[in-house]
């Protein structure tokens, strides 16, 4: 049914461990947010090309939409903004590549209409993320809700500014799945048999 | 894992048909809106006694989220709030017989805590919506979208202010699946072997 698996998820929802899952059993690659990052970096992004790249992508609709409420003035790109054009870039590149597993980023919009996806939303309860995210990153000085409320705004935010869609709402998705109760290795498995079928 | 289905639907996604294969996978009985509303009727829920059950109900907490924003004067009921004590009623019977699909009707919300739940939530995109309407619904003087959009609203004030949450957030729900991308049948196929595993 889909070549491309997208997932998008609430931090300590396991949707990382959900999509390495998948990727392994279906033998294709998974691409998180750090390789993501880490290639843009690497891939000569600096911050001319990145620039050049911006101009070219602020005249699309996508882009228009995002420039629209940033304070810079027009035609410029802050560093968050080059960072979103270069990690775009290298996820039409891996896209390319072939089936393929993304985690976050907002690969289901960047790759909309261009491949068949299969959109994923994996979530959880607050009592599982608070108690995943301690067993995962370890204990920190900031409070469990308030790690877990300032990622889910960060990625609410980031994902609205450069996508115009909320991050979360079913209709954005295929499947939504809720780790907490589900399981993660159950929700991996439903993938899996989706994707194959 | 659960013993009993609860199906949220969008109005057009065909979430009562999956409810209807679901069920006779598992034989198990379906119960949906039109079968809760006249047992309710049918199970002798006269004024009185709905009345009474009424009164018993606002000493709980559900129901005193539900009257704080009723118009009437403290203490009585409209004709909905009859409606919803006495389908309450009628779900928590059926409930107690065993094994069994309920598709809307807030059972989700009714019968949390009481049982092990599946909660589903099936949706769909607008075009599929608009289309599964006319096939079974039939034509009618009103536009598609304009019936979408109304059922829609209902739903969503009536599950607010029965619940004081909000229907179609994942977060209320274990899986949440798109019948618009994932077709019908896989929808409950997904759901079949989750209960079963």
């Amino acid at each position: 049914m889909s070549k491309i698996i997208t997932i998008s998820r609430q931090f300590g929802s396991g949707g990382r461990t959900i999509g390495k899952l998948v990727a392994e059993a279906l033998k294709i690659p998974c691409y998180d947010q750090d390789i993501i990052e880490k290639v843009a970096v690497q891939s000569g992004f600096d911050k001319n090309i990145i620039a050049e790249k911006g101009e070219y992508a602020a005249s699309s609709n996508w882009f228009g939409n995002a420039l629209s409420s940033v304070t810079n003035a027009p035609g410029t790109l802050n560093v968050q903004d080059n960072l979103w054009v270069a990690q775009r870039a290298v996820i039409l590149e891996l896209a390319q590549k072939g089936p393929c597993v993304f985690v976050g980023r907002c690969a289901d919009y960047i790759l909309q209409d261009k491949y068949a996806l299969l959109r994923t939303y994996i979530y959880s309860d607050l009592e599982s993320r608070k108690k995943r995210i301690i067993d995962v990153y370890g204990e920190s000085s900031v409070s469990p809700e308030k790690r877990l409320r300032e990622k889910d705004k960060r990625r609410t935010a980031y994902y609205r500014f450069y996508t115009d869609l909320e991050w979360g709402n079913p209709q954005n998705y295929d499947i939504c799945l809720n780790s907490g109760t589900i399981g993660i290795q159950k929700c991996a498995d439903i993938l899996i048999d989706l994707y194959t079928s």
